[in-house]
C-alpha cells in the first residue's frame, strides 16, 4: 500500500498534453517528491522542464515506469490501452495507475483481465478539458470546482481509492462521482459527446461566417466547443457509438416535439414545456453547488 | 432634426425591465439631459428613482411621451406595436423612436404605414440580453463589446440613423449591423431562437437533474439559456415561426448526417466534416473581432 503523502511519491505522467501538463503543474504545487514525464515530443518535454513542472523527461516509458509509485496515463483513447498493456512488465511493484480517458468501458474491458495482481489501476475521468489543447495551454487549465469521475474496479484497494480521491480534491476538483464504467459512458454521451455533436451540427448548417455579427452570446456559448480536437473527438464519438446514438435519438425526439408545437402554433403546450425546462435547468444548477 | 448631443435631450424609456433599465443606466453615464421612464410596476419605478438612473417616473405614457426627443420602447413583442400605435398622437413633434424587439418584420409591417410623418422610427435590436430578467438585473447588464442590429426604414433621416449609431457606440456596443427586417429575422432565427430551442430540447430529453455531476462545461454552456423568460421566448418563437422552422429543419439535417456517419463508423467522412466545422468556427471567431 502507498503512503498517503504525495510528498513521498514519485509520480509519472505518460502523455504531456493539456491534461498531462495540468496534472504536472498541480502535482508540483502539492510538492510531489518527483515528477517524471514521458512524451513523444522532445520539444514539449523541454518546455515542461523549462517551466519547472517536471523533474525528469523521457521519450519512452521503459526507463521511467519502474521508478513511479503513481502513474497518470494522459493519452488518447485509441492508444491508452495498448500503452498500459505493453508496459505491464515495467511497473514498479505495488504501483497505482490511473487514466483520464473520456470513455471507460472499452478501457476497463481491455485492461481489467490483464492487470498485474500487485498493480492497482483505478480508471478516472477529470471533467476539466478545454477546446484549447496541448501542453502550452496546460498552465491555464484550471481544476478548480470541476467534476471528476472515478470508475473503480472490483479489486481496487479501498485505501488506494481514498488516496486518489484525496489527491484529486487537493488538486482543486470539487466533486468526485464514483460510478461504473457502463454508467459513466452512458452519462458522458449526454453531457459531453452529444453537446459536441450539437455544436458541430450547428456550425455545419451555417456557411455564412459573418453570422456572428448577429450573435448575442447564445450562439457563441453553444459553439465554443466546435473548436474541437478532431482526432480525439472522432475517437470518443466512435468508441462510445451506441450510447451516443441513443442520446442523439432522444434529443432529436425532444427537438421534433418543440418543432411541431411551434409549427402548429400551440402556445399553451409550448409554454408548459418551456416552464418544465426552466424549472429542471434550475434544479440542475442546484445540483452543481 | 435632433441635435447630435445627448446632453441636450429628454429621453423616454417605455418598459423598465432588464434592457430598459440597462439603457437608463447607460444614458445616465452619458449625461442625457433628462431620463423619463414608464412602467406598469410602481415598485420598479421607485427602485429606479432610488438608483438615480431616471429623473421622473410614469405609470402611463400619456404625460411622458410629449416631453421626449428620443424614446426607447423596451417591451415584449406582443405589445410593442400596440403601444406605439396607441401613442401616435402623443409624441413630441420631430421625435426619434426606436425599439429593442427581437423580431423585426411584424413590427415594421404593422408600424411603417402608420407612423406620423414628422416622427422617425428606427427599429433596433441590441444583442445584449441575458437569462436573468427584470430591472433588478439591469445594472449588471453590460453593453460592452456587444452587437446591435438596426433595420432602418426607407424614410428614416440619415442624420437620425447617424445620431442613434453614435449613441449606441458610446453606450459600449462594438458593432452595429444595418440590415433589412427580413434578413434580421432570418439570421436571428439561427443565432438566437434556434439556440434557445436546442438548449430547451437538451434539458427536455434529460430527466436526471444530477446529470450535472457528469458535466465538464459543455453541457452547462449549452443549456445556460434554457433558464428562459417563458412568455417572452414563446412570443419570439411563434412570431418568427417560419424562419425558425426553416432553421430547425436545416440543423436537423446536419445532426442527422453526423448521426449516420457515427452509426456507420465512417471515420474518414466524420473527420472531414469535423475539420470543416473547426475551421469554420475559427473563421467565425475572426469575424467577431
Amino acid at each position: 500500500m502507498l503512503s498517503l503523502n504525495i510528498e513521498e511519491h514519485t509520480v509519472g505522467i505518460v502523455g504531456l498534453g493539456l491534461m498531462g501538463g495540468a496534472f504536472a503543474y498541480a502535482l508540483r504545487r502539492l510538492s510531489a517528491r518527483r515528477i517524471l514525464a514521458c512524451d513523444i515530443s522532445a520539444q514539449t518535454l523541454k518546455a515542461a522542464q523549462k517551466e519547472g513542472c517536471i523533474d525528469e523527461a523521457f521519450l519512452k516509458t521503459d526507463a521511467m515506469l519502474g521508478q513511479c509509485d503513481l502513474v497518470f496515463f494522459c493519452l488518447n483513447p485509441a492508444i491508452v490501452t495498448h500503452v498500459i498493456r505493453d508496459s505491464m512488465t515495467l511497473f514498479k511493484h505495488g504501483a497505482l495507475l490511473t487514466d483520464i480517458t473520456g470513455i471507460k468501458l472499452p478501457i476497463v474491458q481491455a485492461l481489467e483481465p490483464i492487470i498485474r495482481p500487485d498493480i492497482d489501476f483505478i480508471p478516472g475521468h477529470p471533467m476539466a478539458g478545454s477546446e484549447k489543447g496541448g501542453f502550452e495551454c496546460a498552465k491555464q487549465c484550471s481544476f478548480l470546482n470541476k467534476n471528476y469521475i472515478l470508475t473503480p474496479l472490483a479489486h481496487n484497494k479501498p485505501e488506494h481509492i481514498q488516496f486518489l480521491k484525496q489527491l484529486i480534491y487537493r488538486m482543486g476538483f470539487s466533486r468526485i462521482t464514483e460510478t461504473t464504467a457502463h454508467d459513466h459512458d452512458k452519462n458522458i454521451a449526454f453531457t459531453s459527446q452529444l453537446c459536441h455533436i450539437i455544436a458541430s451540427a450547428l456550425i455545419h448548417c451555417q456557411q455564412n461566417t459573418a453570422i456572428t455579427h448577429f450573435g448575442g452570446g447564445s450562439f457563441e456559448d453553444l459553439t465554443r466547443i466546435a473548436l474541437l480536437n478532431v482526432p480525439l473527438w472522432t475517437e470518443l464519438f466512435l468508441e462510445n457509438r451506441d450510447n451516443l446514438i441513443e442520446q442523439i435519438t432522444c434529443f432529436e425526439q425532444s427537438l421534433d416535439l418543440l418543432k411541431q408545437l411551434i409549427n402548429t402554433n400551440n402556445e399553451p403546450a409550448l409554454k408548459e414545456i418551456l416552464d418544465t425546462v426552466r424549472k429542471r435547468r434550475s434544479a440542475m444548477a442546484e445540483q452543481q453547488r
